[in-house]
């Protein structure tokens, strides 16, 4: 199957559509569950299809430490070796680097660094982020980019984006095409819309199979990442896949929808699931909370998950204080559940051209929280 | 479903059986597995059934203190609280207390302790261990015993096994008889023969469901161990089930059936499935051992398990490496796997009367982990 992306229906700026890849077919919006080391924690390939996820993203800084691209390569690719023949998107490995490694060391042709893990020297160049990629077998391959840092002056951000640009550039060389891969470029240009729109307009240039809006969501706000949204959403392929990295709350994914987003990412719901954080239909609540002690109900009776159907808050609340295993896997199968039905729900909605009702109401059942 | 055993088959001394109970039948031999606080560490309840354990273990020392058994009652008991409606059995919170608890007092009426969690005062007589397991819902309940510690006397022995069996009387008697519930004596009298004979005596006559065999597997050894079963399961009634509590290693479980044992419980599946430890047919080897960084083959091609059928050698060895919980969760999914397919076929194999046969061949399997 060609790589590809059908618009099926539009609510004002919201967007349904059909995601086609050599690994299989993506409604969309869609939120990928995170899989940062050829995992996603504390999940089987199995539970996490359970979830109706249909993309997994893994993340090249940490695979190409360990166990390294090129055994990946080996055991199959990253899809054989985790068990998961859907879609998998890589990032680059350049966020990674600029939040997890040590002496980092950045010039025109990329970034020197130390893992974490055992101080070893490392070099990522955008021709060998995209080989790793492409050794993990990358469903969809990222290009490398500099993650500008927030704050930063309209100066600062427009070096750090037309560096970017320049390795997107080689990115795009060095991508070895297959039918059914993808390549997305990103849009960077900090909170600056010249900058945000220069780098649209030369990534679009270069004809990627989807674009990403990167350095959102890094400390700016939910009301200027909005904004951002509704400056750069336009500037792209009404024809191409948007995907906003790194991006967030069940509210920032309604509201980025609202702006033409059809692709997310977050470790938000499975790192809450580990840390007693439930997002439900009625908010956000943390089971560790002695008022769940005696809870005999569901978590969210309105959804269909093992944990759910299965078992109260008080086991929850259980499993958690006794810091068991058990914990961690039954919330953050709930979590990535609710992500899923939310953006099952979202598209219903804008096929039915009833997106901004069904986000009201949506909100609305978040404020009970306080009621239970 | 009244509660009983039906004796299917011998061979020489090892038992082929039929425990029935008001939670469903389970073929012996069985092992049960370990779940101390309510879960199965790093399993859902799914995946555990998918082991094909037919019988949870749950400790009344860690559930009386949390989440207590009045809550575990208010929420419909252990089955429901865990998603396990087959057999529980619990155990009498004794051996925990001497483990776990501080401040231990002990006296005619029972020990008194302070919890590990919180320093908390508690009481635990025969009466309230076994009001407890009734509270927890057990489908088997066992009687409140000391352990005797190892080494000791005679003569500690001898007081030791009398308090126990002075203890199981008064646990007899508090246990409220429901159809298809049970509850199990424990003999005592550490490695000397007379007293194991003394204590199974008193404890036939009290007319238990079924037998333990208690206070082994403390450091006397594998051999004194399988001395000690020669002696003790002969005193015991053949149309009862005994359980050797505690056991053990796959080669300890193989040698307790052949004399005569017909249920166990360990931590050990559960535990090494934590810490890298395969128990497989091939014996026993630590994943994180580099020498697995490449290999691509299953862990046990033997094996029809979640783990084995998915996933490489390799793919576990980069998981522990990471510290991913999924290292826990597949490997925990495994060895249990491992130690049932060890009953089923140890079952087979005493019901085609060829059990000697299929040990001296299985234990040949473990001899070429050194092979790989």
């Amino acid at each position: 199957m060609n790589f590809g992306f059908a618009l099926q229906a539009q609510d004002g700026a919201a967007r349904a559509g059909l995601l086609s890849t050599t690994h299989g077919q993506v409604e969309t919006p869609t939120f990928m569950a995170v899989g940062t080391a050829g995992t996603v924690k504390a999940m089987t390939a199995d539970s996490v299809r359970a979830t109706g996820a249909k993309v997994v993203l893994g993340n090249t800084y940490h695979l190409m430490l360990r166990p390294t691209a090129e055994r990946v390569a080996r055991l199959g690719g990253l899809h054989e070796m985790m068990d998961w023949p859907g879609p998998i998107l890589t990032d680059s490995g350049g966020f990674q680097i600029m939040s997890l490694a040590k002496l980092r060391k950045m010039d025109e042709q990329g970034v020197t660094f130390r893992s974490h893990l055992d101080g070893s020297a490392h070099h990522l160049s955008p021709e060998r982020s995209t080989q790793i990629q492409h050794l993990l077998d990358a469903t969809i391959t990222m290009v490398l980019d500099e993650c500008t840092p927030f704050p930063a002056t309209h100066e600062q951000a427009a070096v750090s984006m037309r560096l970017s640009t320049r390795w997107a550039i080689r990115s795009r060389a060095a991508f070895i095409a297959r039918p059914g891969y993808g390549q997305f470029g990103i849009v960077q240009g900090n909170v600056f819309e010249d900058l945000r729109s220069e780098s649209a307009a030369a990534l679009v240039e270069q004809d990627f199979e989807g674009y990403a809006i990167g350095g959102l969501a890094v400390g700016e706000g939910q009301a200027m990442m909005f904004a951002m949204l509704e400056v750069t959403a336009p500037l792209l392929p009404a024809q191409k896949p948007r995907y906003l990295m790194g991006v967030g709350t069940p509210d920032d994914l309604l509201g980025s929808i609202a702006r033409g987003v059809d692709m997310f990412d977050c470790v938000m719901p499975t790192r809450a699931g580990r840390t007693a954080r439930a997002f439900t239909s009625h908010g956000v609540f943390n089971l560790r909370n002695a008022r769940f002690i005696d809870d005999a109900r569901p978590l969210d009776a309105t959804c269909a998950c093992l944990c759910c159907a299965r078992h109260s808050r008080a086991y929850l609340h259980h499993l958690f204080r006794a810091q068991e295993i058990l914990g961690p896997m039954l919330l953050t199968t709930h979590n990535l559940t609710y992500y899923q039905s939310l953006m099952t729900q979202a598209r219903m909605a804008i096929l039915e051209k009833n997106y901004a009702i069904y986000c009201a109401r949506t909100r609305a059942g978040w404020e009970n929280a306080k009621h239970g």
